[in-house]
């Protein structure tokens, strides 16, 4: 009986200190790669769309019951960018990390173009170390919760920064744990036949995904395999009873857009286009992860305590013959996809769950940016004045999360790209800035010098250009806008007939 | 002057001998893998259909042009078959070589089912020597004209016996050369960037096209590659002034259905579905090989003295995913595709092209069937009187070639095809025979015993059972049917509940 009694004592005591320390939430980034604002059965617009109706993801659609769905949330227009704003906080044109990083170290990713030079961009990423040649050295969000008493855990697509550099791996970069994760930027092949791999002239792929040899050989999706390993994961903090960051960072639906067996039969039924029937079970497979996610938190009764934010890096991407259909319809009603500065490449569908803080059913329409996360995330878990070595842009929207009838239209998003994507010409997929404040966006092309304007609220689509109707509007968004590139310290690239730079926006308005 | 004449006169003699004994003519054999009868832009039915104009096939349009198109030309329902019967002349029924043979010995390829138990049919394929298990022994085509002063090439895909049996190889069948021809039924890529390979488990592919080492790494598409390959050894006879037999079997346009980048923007631009854009590309690839055939034998001045034969070994795979859009409707007006006995399965686009004997632009709507090229091609070489080792079923159609006009509606054409294909159900996909005689065809289904009568003529579609109303018919063809099956010694399948045979086709006459 004493003993009993001393237990007894010990228990209230601790119970005690939880009552006024306490623990902090478990943190899930659900962040799934390519993934547009349309490719999925919540609908993120005013109305359900065709889009929405295509695809199944029964599991985004209880989040967004349970959480607050972001109609506003935006990304930058290609993966490394957003990643790294992610990790560190800072605008991509602040980093000058404003394209996608290559495998390979000190390899500028930018396709060659006939007009522009391309900048001297950070093209070897995010480093946690001050020194290496092309990187943004930065403190590295999993480092501050590590920090702070969590258990930090990296699941799936890294691509921070090229191989050999510190960047490239995750475990360099706050992550206790690294399945799966390196410096390449989609996987060979999403087979377990494969060994998620898919070799080429004889030598293994570069970019052969690392760390699942349990399930080579075997018939299990990538998407399944990440996801019974995360959750294998999590269990070690689980044990420990230490608050857990887990960076679920989906290899779907990136190129190779492959079937997911497990889903494809019902969109080939449907008389979809094989490629888009392909990538819907893709989609519908990273919901089903997120499924297991959820059910695995309700398992082991910490859904209450753990907040799950689900985001994609960029657009749907919107080019053929990687996709099926006509190009550049894949975010309809949004313009253009991946790699553009409108909608189409920067708009992510986005979802918080949170339970006793986020109430249910929510929705925000206030615009937010990736770059938000950082503060965002310290915030949630509690960590004061954390002590880093960059400049913090974004900004916290725990308040939005507690109240998201909170409307500022005062703040003004920047997206900068001076690169160019790919070799085919498409709707602003290269040189390319843009800005937005309120329902207003200015977007400029550099190889132009061209200003256009649209007023988001009545033309989600970019379809009517203002900027001869709002010439004010225009004046304003592009001194705004080049103030805070200037600010920024920001690229431009230079002409190569003339060696001279691109004029800042301010300079060409008309 | 006396040495001017002396040659002369030896030009005189030579073409004096060639006057007597005409030297026989080169023959191509052009076979294409899994084209159905509508993957052209040349009609083969009545009316141009929406097949049809999808499709680019100048290079068939040319031949159609220059030579005879069969209109009801017949293979096997699957293409080992096809092929053994093409090398032997004897029925796929007859050499019990009735499905697609594994690479590897001794594998049955049935799929298992649950109603029936598979035949012990010749699974290891065609064999030139006696004695060798589960083969069919014959004296090969190849072997013939070889031993008639041909020079014979054999070139892409065989797929004629299994691995370590002699069929496997084509130089043992009779061919001098071989390119890139083996036990494979399908390329594992079609990828010069990928060694024609696509390894799984860390070890190269079965499937992995051999022989064809100079182009790997190099951006060359298969279907080039074996083309640069062919019009090279075909050099070498033509140096030698010797007749040449050439087999051209392409691996396209079987799966793996890879874009063709020379060929897919246009059916991309034009909205097809992304597959069925990937498989016109292969369409046009392998077309534009035959045009790049028929060009060198035009600069070769050999277009005069070469028979050019073009065909089709099976109909156009209709199963999805595999295909793109709806399931069996690759080959409309035909009904189903690759495996069936109904007409999407078996129905050959065929074409012959020969300066001199065959008329430009002729039709003939004769129905001839694969066992047939066997003794035709032994007659357009002149050879009398083959010392063969087998029976011989097929029956020459060199009088079709003079006079397309021929018209018999008395001979019979036997399907037979005791085997399980895959595991998804369809129409006649599996257990089934027919029978065509005239416009009558009677179609048999081992598992249900059940006999369906169509009229080609009025039905090309099988549309309309006509069983009712025609017993007097079905009973003809069943009898029929039934006397040739057994003639042959025909194989069926057992019920794996009582472990009797499927009942012959006269036996369950209504």
């Amino acid at each position: 009986m004493k003993t009993g009694l001393i237990i007894g004592l010990i228990v209230l005591a601790i119970s005690g200190t939880f009552a006024q320390k306490p623990t902090p939430p478990n943190i899930v980034v659900f962040l799934v790669d390519d993934m547009g604002w349309q490719d999925t059965s919540v609908p993120f617009w005013k109305q359900v769309t065709e889009l929405n109706r295509r695809y199944r993801t029964p599991n985004m659609e209880r989040l967004a019951r349970e959480g607050l769905k972001f109609t506003n949330a935006y990304a930058m227009p290609v993966c490394t960018p957003t990643r790294t704003s992610l990790l560190s906080g800072v605008n991509a044109a602040h980093s000058r990390i404003t394209h996608w990083t290559s495998p390979n170290k000190d390899k500028n990713t930018d396709y060659p173009d006939t007009t522009l030079n391309p900048v001297d961009w950070n093209y070897n990423g995010l480093s946690p170390v001050a020194g290496i040649e092309h990187t943004f050295h930065a403190t590295p969000l999993p480092t501050l919760l590590s920090q702070n008493g969590y258990y930090t855990i990296h699941t799936g697509k890294a691509h921070f920064g090229s191989a050999g550099t510190p960047g490239s791996d995750p475990k360099n970069l706050g992550f206790q744990v690294n399945i799966a994760g390196s410096e390449i930027g989609h996987p060979a092949s999403y087979l377990g036949t494969d060994n998620y791999d898919r070799p080429g002239n004889g030598k293994p792929n570069r970019n052969a995904v690392p760390g699942l040899e349990a399930y080579h050989g075997k018939d299990v999706f990538l998407s399944e395999a990440l996801t019974r390993e995360a959750i294998k994961a999590v269990e070690v903090p689980i044990q420990k009873k230490q608050p857990f960051f887990l960076y679920f960072g989906h290899y779907a639906v990136h190129t190779p857009i492959m079937a997911d067996k497990r889903f494809i039969d019902k969109y080939l039924k449907a008389g979809l286009d094989s490629t888009e029937a392909k990538y819907a079970s893709l989609v519908e497979g990273m919901d089903k992860s997120l499924g297991d996610l959820l059910n695995f938190l309700d398992e082991r009764k910490l859904t209450d305590n753990t907040v799950v934010i689900f985001m994609s890096d960029n657009g749907g991407l919107s080019t053929t013959p990687l996709r099926g259909g006509q190009e550049h319809t894949h975010n309809l009603p949004l313009r253009a996809g991946k790699g553009s500065v409108y909608e189409g490449g920067i708009r992510e569908p986005m979802l918080v769950r949170w339970p006793g803080v986020v109430k249910p059913g929510g929705v925000s329409e206030q615009y937010i940016i990736v770059e938000d996360f950082f503060p965002t995330i310290l915030d949630i878990a509690g960590v004061k004045k954390p002590k880093v070595v960059q400049p913090i842009d974004g900004k916290s929207f725990l308040p939005l999360l507690k109240n998201p009838a909170v409307n500022d239209t005062t703040r003004a998003l920047v997206w900068h790209h001076p690169n160019r994507w790919i070799p085919a010409e498409g709707p602003m997929l290269h040189w390319a800035s843009g800005i937005r404040q309120g329902d207003w966006k200015l977007v400029y092309d550099h190889r132009t010098a061209a200003l256009e304007l649209y007023n988001l609220k009545s033309d989600i689509g970019e379809q009517q250009n203002l900027a001869t109707a709002h010439p004010d509007k225009v004046k304003q968004l592009a001194l705004l806008l080049t103030k805070q590139l200037k600010t920024w310290n920001a690229q431009m690239p230079t002409f190569k007939k003339t060696g001279k730079a691109v004029a800042w926006p301010e300079e060409v308005i008309p």
